[in-house]
């Protein structure tokens, strides 16, 4: 059990490199700067893959890169990478909605970036005017995974489930207000999509999108 | 105020017929045969329009019929009907995402009918398969209003929405199980569609989805 | 598919007017002024009908009227438009319960003003002194739709609704505090409703009631 | 605190006649006949006053009245009354919006009655047809109190208590399907209403209503 | 119907004195200053009676009664009053479970004081620590009617609602975190409660309850 | 890692009763008679303690009971027990607000002296009867600790909890109707209470709360 | 638009095993033996895949298969089966917390199954005994994908989630009570696992987790 | 009844020392520095043991312990105490699932300390990585309770329950976002753990949890 290492103001889990292929990945809110740039150090020296942070504000980011050299602070997605993975040959394509739903995708799309997937991203295209989404269909089925964000009633998801017969990971977002309910009806609605085999992960969850689609990679093999 | 008669077990508002062009329709559930029949005989006899009893099983409509001759009862509507008004020359296509959703739909199209409407049914093009729902767009646009019925994430509502510029009125459907929580997650998911302008009524109610296309043909010429 | 144009922050749905009468609308927060100028300068070249940013506050629809000439901006309503179209011959009366729901009403009346509805504003009718809504009666019977705005238990709409034959749109407003829950309690008092035929529409949403009474003057002839 | 008297199957709240000037009432469900039997003989023998079980079915009622005479059965309210009280002077309003809450009016008026309320009812006025509240106000203010039984929004407990000043004690019913909530949309709409001081309990409790209405005849003289 | 004036931003109901024994009270929050004063002149101008402003902050406050001379502000209750009405000889015991629910006991005293009420205020009395309200029998036992204000689990109602013979009005309060769900807790927990007859207003409306307790004091006689 | 037991049916954790002092307790509903003779047969065999089945209905316990000899069967606690254990020295009081919660009483007063822990049952104590549970305050007392047991507003939990000083554990019964919420109410209120250091376990779950005080008795000496 | 072909009960999409790798899959409940049978005809004979229908109890199993014979029923899935498709070379680990989600287990594994999946059944390893799913790690780590099956509180989703690096669906079963709120407690949790990259999908349904799996084996080669 | 001393702004409990085994702790939020200070005093001079405050921000301590000296702050835990208990011989181990539960373990960790309990800290032992919570096993067994601290899923109460035979306290919080729903999430999968005998107290309540403990160590004899 020497994989985990307990820096007092977090116990690092050294193994999930190993096994899982990939390092802890940290969340950023809630902790200090001094304690981010340890948990960095401390998986860039033990750990060979990339480090990630996400959620981290602008000025926290330059605090951290200041004391921690090699990485690189990506401001839409809020995301500090060092180490990015090298190509793996898996394409995911990013989906939006909305406009809105951008810093949600930017997260997704870095994060999986970050882990060696293609991106692919295809923005605002809300099943109110149908015609965008299926002038995106090739892109979409050239895609080997695709991750829908999408808030308000989130009934893209739905649309294209029906048009690729790839993996489908679904985004709700907390866009949208009143009966919106900061998510949770997008949320429901996808939970529920009469388009068979689309998987659901936490609201504004663009990092739990890019996790499941870099899980696609792996294998027993 | 003398246009409400009062029968013990109901007080009949008499003058909807004058103040709203037809007679208050009687909702079944929890009403005696002797009750309904009187409150029938009452309206057919003080008022001249449509009369129109929903959600009653067989055969409290075939008891009902008995004694209160001159009726039609449709089953898949659950409804009991006299006097059906003449056509209004107004189509409303009824659509649906599902078969589930078909006793919903039934009412709202033998509403629609006895009140005067046209109405065009469109079964069963949920948006997993898009070119169902693509292939009705004339259909769809060739009407003056559009009900659309549906269940678990309820899509179809913001799909259709976006296809037509006619008045869309929305009916969530209990259909589906876990997160679909009763038809409140096609409820809420309808009520903030992307689509602009949709309306929403409460769930599994093609009644009220035809009494708001009735309103649809009213006006104050 | 050429009516999408792709501005990288956005995919403006150019065919929408074709399609459904009118362009997209802008919905403004969470946009940048320069975002927000670009969608509207392409959607004034690229169109030829009412261009309309909905939620935008006083500074930033300053500084898009500077760059962006030709439009007006109503502070209640948080509206800026360009191009407002020409009157259509319907009467849409928008009534409220308190002042509290003046902001919605003010949306509401402001965007079907600009796409061409005759708007009469009846204000502070709450149900609690029911003479005000009495008095009232003529003017919303001379309407060709009625738009009724409410928080708190939203009973105004039911009251409302028993009065004209027209078309009825409900808006609840997140007016109120403790079981008002944000606009739940109107909202779902508003879709149980004992007045037959109301539709409702998303909480605090002036916007989509005047798009769903836009839609009334719609049709397929 | 010789007050409370264990039967095994229950601890009677003997002392309960003396502080709050009525027995405890029985709630008959879950409670075997041979409970409801010793209860109520206790009761009867160790009080003074009045004897109520609440929720009791016909055949357990009858198999009670078997064995404990001298009391009463009222199948609409499903209540056992031995020992009914004298008039006291105090009359209440029981107003229904529909003829589906004639079970919880049937209980309230028939526990009023039975401790000693003069109660008058007034059914079947919602304010879908608003005359018919008007046509009601005479008699509403001519009562000490009223208990107003709605279901659905709930929204005739506004009306009237704007129209009356006497205390106005509102009872929501699982009246309505949908998002009606089986009475949480009614409770909520209730507890917002504006009609300021309305009172509020439990959903179908036309129980707690009468009892709220007797202690408007209790003081401290 | 002349008893309503349209004032622009507000239509005054000039009838509810007559009709209910008291003026419109006015609910401060989004209103102006400047409309505020409006409103207070005309009720003070066309009616006899007490006039409140509820929920004012002080600056508010100063501001209106700099305008329209005679006032008073009650800086814990947040209430503006002008002629506060004369003693009605009907005692209200206001109770709180802990300190924290101070404000709202504030504005339910302030306010029923200044329509007539006698008011006691007994605080602090949660049922943690029996004993207090035990040692406050006496002095709820000697009122005419009681006001029990708690939040998190709400049961000094129940408590208090067993100890008297007095209408008993509860009044959540958004007291607590979590679990308490900002009063619907309290709410629900008041609206269950084992004490028969206790009835329930809005979350920390004490405003509610006072209205509540005036209306025990009116009468068809 | 051999002791788990693979029937094919179920999974048997053999070594629970070294790991934590008690052998798996077997679940009831859902299991066939075979599964459940079964599971209790290897129980027997491979452990030395206790065995127990919950939520057993009387003809399957008797079926059970006739292919594994040497169990008794508590019909009002639907508890199959095999080789209840000796006594530990720890006495629990059983607490209920009203007899419709005894079921659940009872399924934690015979899981607890199937455990070893004598029990003590105070039945039917609810605070809207205060000086029933002030009766009893000699009795909670003297008990090392207790389990409150009530539905509704679930009061009397936090009265317990401030009249004694030992581990309270709170059990919320779905108990009561309408706002009572099958139980969520009860639940709430009592993770809410002001009485400080109560402990709650779920609805209607005596089996839990019997375990929670079974576990107070064991420790690391 | 000639891959829908309308039954007037249904509009089967005869498309989907073109776009998406296998045809439209059957909802059984709501519909019809002779419905079933008709659309499973028209499959069979239109699309060369398996043809499935899912939730088919025994009575109308037996009827279905005595009109449309070469299928094969899963009573533990309650699913029909025709033409079964041949192995692809993935193996899925279906894994449950208890015995009682035994049935959404059957049906994901049947589904799969019939889909060409080759499944892994590991059982009743929840995680209040560790040991159980630790010694099952080989299996999970051996397989191409997991399907955890959990109801109550879902915890072993994360803990599977942080063993293996490949695929997670999760899957919320109803099972439990009270707080459980039939499922939706263990959907929430499963949603918000700490394990990173976990997908959820609807409550019980065995079958969408079965289908998203299928999608891992789709691809854009 | 001389046990509760009034100082106006609180009822301060002064027999609870004497009840309960410790005086009453003080809620710090909505107090005043003069009120805390006031019924600090009071305690200390009334009362012989510990005395605590709970959430006191910084500023606000610092001004109590200017005029009510002997007192010590922790600012991690938010508390103030002045006469520190002493060691009662009782180990209770506060385990957190990740570092953003610190601030609720700091809290738990405090109050038991002051109130005389030994605490163990285990931090950042979460599920995903179940080698760091198995590491810890010895430390967890050889308390003689435990408190285990989670938000997002809250698995590690289902785990940690699992492993020891001791009381498990565990305390929902509020990390998380999205579908956590600020701790409802963990705080439902806590009660319907399916390791049996786990407590649960409110949402991120270190405070309750430690006062849960003490109660541990208190009984009859």
């Amino acid at each position: 059990m020497s994989d985990a290492l307990d820096l007092g103001y977090a116990r690092v889990d050294l193994g999930r490199e190993a096994r899982q292929g990939l390092p802890e990945i940290v969340y950023g809110p809630g902790k200090q700067v001094s304690e981010i740039s340890g948990i960095v150090t401390t998986l860039l020296g033990r750990n060979t893959g990339p480090v990630l942070v996400t959620r981290v504000d602008p000025d926290a980011a330059a605090a951290v890169l200041g004391g921690v050299p090699g990485g690189r602070y990506d401001r839409d997605a809020r995301l500090l990478v060092w180490r990015a993975a090298r190509p793996i040959g898996h394409t995911v394509a990013v989906v939006t909605a909305g406009t809105a739903d951008g810093p949600v995708a930017a997260e997704a799309a870095a994060v999986a970036a970050a882990l060696g997937l293609r991106t692919t991203l295809i923005r605002d295209v809300g099943v109110a005017g149908l015609h965008r989404v299926l002038a995106a269909v090739e892109d979409l089925r050239a895609a080997d995974s695709v991750i829908v964000i999408a808030g308000m009633e989130g009934a893209l998801a739905s649309v294209v489930g029906g048009l690729v017969e790839t993996p489908v990971i679904a985004v709700p977002t907390s866009t949208g207000y009143g009966a919106a309910l900061e998510g949770v009806t997008a949320l429901l609605a996808m939970l529920t999509s009469c388009a068979a085999g689309i998987t659901v992960v936490n609201i504004d969850s663009g990092f739990a999108a890019a996790l499941a689609a870099f899980r696609l990679t792996r294998g027993p093999k």
